[in-house]
């Protein structure tokens, strides 16, 4: 097993090799693009009937045998037969995701100026969401509730999930998971032709307004090309985690943080930045070892070997321009004080702050999304939100004296835009 | 000059016609997507070689010679050089626009709730944000204001303007606007070219974090192939009005309105909804009678003809849910009671209550944004604002003993999904 890249940010070519690992990009290549173009048109030319063909394809099984949606009873059943244990956890984190999502919920303005016109703007949910669940490695019920829940919370009447079942076999967590959610709708289509059918919608299954959740590199590109035709969360790549730490942390506790990325992918990258290089020794060496007795210890080997570093700077505050340059999706500040930090960096999806707060339990029960910008898109977006499942109106009324106030100005302006109509249709009402 | 479509919702026929309607696409075409690409590599490829090529090509002017920026004090001549009344026009939109904008300032949180648990989210604006101005027809100063005042009010410390100057001449309403609204750079390149610098970078330009603006079917399709390297507004349509009158409007005020909207571009939609045939009839009279003494008459009677409609329900309430399946840009509720249908209606990009909010006085100085989503987008998504220049980091602090109370849960979650470092990351903390 080779080790990660180690980079000191006093060697001089120090910049140019942080500039190639910020620049790296392990995105999915162009032949995907060409894929999910096929596949979309085919779904909104062929409708039920590609979806019933491609699902033979890539899942190997029968939609009309198996049945196209999963029946309520089956997520109830779901739900009722999950441990005590898991039922209590599963319970617990939709209650704090609720929680936290309820103040994402948007005031309403509405009010009258000095000048007499009354504006503001209302907030109101989309009508239908559909919310995408991979099959397989990565159908994770706890994605079910993060994607679900602010949809809810939002007010969205008609909550949709797809979800691949290879050769027609559910995933019970993920059903209980939608059942707590409050799912309304559960289809048994996955990959490009599941966000086809939601975008364009087919003789089964309505369109929606707003397609999120996680995917592989076709479900990823299929929502990216349909944007537009309806509403997406952000375009997510590999799963990212950038740890600061500092010597007084136990080694195995931070590879441990390191490895809870690495585990997801090949493709994730995990990147440590310490003021110590004996500490980076230690966890280094703890890396491979806790690598050794995973189960998922090839998945975050090959990850760590190949998309992981350890980044040595004098004072952790030097960290602080690379971390705003890498935007990463996760950061910890693994540090007895994280505030001067913490109040200092400007650009990540979620920071984890002190020695206490590892990055997975963000990821299932702590309330805040898990749904976060990736390949450092965290500069320009945000995680999934509430607002997300939600459209703003502005409005705006006059009466004629508000007209007569600002009217004038409007007149000016659309006449040197040479919009003479615009200009019209202020004028005409100025001397009511 | 033939009239525009012209349905009566009482005909059998009328929810096949109508369907139509709403998804008839006015969008361009497949061409513009393969040249868009091309442009996108070679700009990528070539940085600042590209652009002085390709503006050479379309602008027909050496950037060497005209200039590749507009120096700051051109702007300032072109606000010097305005007349006082389009000087306090511009003055009073964007005081008012800079107004509405200041109320969407997010809020941030910071709390701790009963398990212990830190937690909240934090708001803060993008480094760099790039607004495309059209050149030649569409250059308006309102949409300059429009775009990057809320940039600014998000906090944005380096805005950076892009427009086309075609055989190098500036439009001095813009460069006035750009000076009010505090761009801090302008650079005379436009079309998908700029774009592309915008995102990737150049040696001279350097890259933003989100573009925003209006263009033609070019600049709209870099946008959309570019959206996930760097953030974008909603992908933009043609201009669309539907406005609901009864028969006591004036009828030549509604067609004016109508005629605000045809006036933009040929491929414009302007539909109005009322409930009397006789006043149906008289606005369609005046629309002709108006486009013959405009200007713009042309533009504005082809995009009537082509795109116009005029619908006619037996009660204007019925016309609620036919507006929320068009989903229009702008809506005009030409009554004199507009409450009832503002309070049902769910969607449409910005509302114009009563008979004095022609939609042209928001276009320019009522303050809520005229940059709207157009082609039934307004179901899932909103005008621009300041948050489309500003993303949300959520944080979360674990005490050791907040972390005995919920991380339990986060072990047996990610036991569940398969994934050992996770539930190692919290597990090893427990016993501390």
């Amino acid at each position: 097993m080779s080790g990660p890249l180690r980079l000191d940010a006093s060697d001089p070519r120090f910049a140019d090799a942080f500039t190639t690992l910020v620049e790296a990009r392990r995105e999915s290549d162009d032949d995907v693009s060409r894929d999910v173009t096929a596949i979309l048109k085919r779904v909104r030319a062929e409708g039920d009937a590609a979806l019933a063909a491609l699902t033979l394809d890539f899942d190997k099984h029968d939609l009309d045998t198996t049945g196209w949606r999963v029946p309520r009873e089956e997520c109830q059943a779901a739900l009722e037969g999950l441990s005590p244990e898991l039922r209590s956890a599963i319970e617990l984190a939709a209650t704090r995701i609720r929680t936290f999502h309820l103040k994402q919920k948007p005031v309403d303005s509405d009010s009258t100026d000095d000048a007499g016109v009354r504006l503001g703007s209302r907030w109101s949910a989309v009508d239908a969401a559909g919310v995408y669940v991979p099959g397989g490695r990565a159908a994770y019920p706890s994605s079910v509730l993060m994607n679900a829940i602010p949809a809810k919370v939002a007010g969205v009447e008609r909550l949709v999930m797809v979800t691949p079942t290879p050769r027609g076999e559910t995933n019970p967590l993920v059903l209980a998971a939608a059942e707590i959610a409050g799912v309304d709708e559960v289809w048994r289509v996955g990959g490009a032709q599941a966000i086809a059918a939601l975008a364009y919608g087919t003789d089964r299954i309505k369109p929606v307004d707003v397609v999120t959740g996680p995917g592989n590199a076709w479900v990823a590109e299929a929502k990216r090309q349909l944007y537009g035709v309806v509403g997406i969360d952000m375009v997510a790549g590999p799963s990212e985690i950038v740890v600061v730490a500092d010597a007084d942390n136990d080694p195995e506790w931070i590879a441990a943080d390191l490895l809870s990325q690495a585990e997801h992918d090949p493709t994730s990258q995990s990147i440590l930045f310490t003021d110590d290089t004996a500490f980076a020794d230690k966890v280094a060496d703890a890396v491979l070892r806790q690598i050794n007795v995973l189960a998922t210890g090839e998945t975050a080997g090959t990850s760590w070997a190949d998309n992981g570093a350890i980044i040595l700077v004098a004072d952790l505050m030097d960290a602080l321009p690379l971390v705003d340059r890498l935007a990463p999706e996760h950061l910890e500040l693994a540090v007895a004080d994280p505030e001067p930090f913490f109040a200092k960096v400007r650009h990540a999806g979620s920071i984890f702050l002190g020695r206490y707060t590892p990055e997975a339990v963000g990821d299932y029960v702590a309330g805040p999304n898990h749904v976060l910008p990736t390949g450092r898109r965290a500069r320009f977006s945000s995680g999934l939100s509430v607002l997300d499942f939600m459209k703003r109106t502005s409005f705006l009324q006059c009466t004629p004296a508000a007209l007569r106030q600002i009217g004038p100005a409007a007149v000016a302006l659309a006449g040197a835009e040479g919009l003479p109509a615009h200009a019209l249709s202020v004028a005409i009402r100025l001397d009511h």
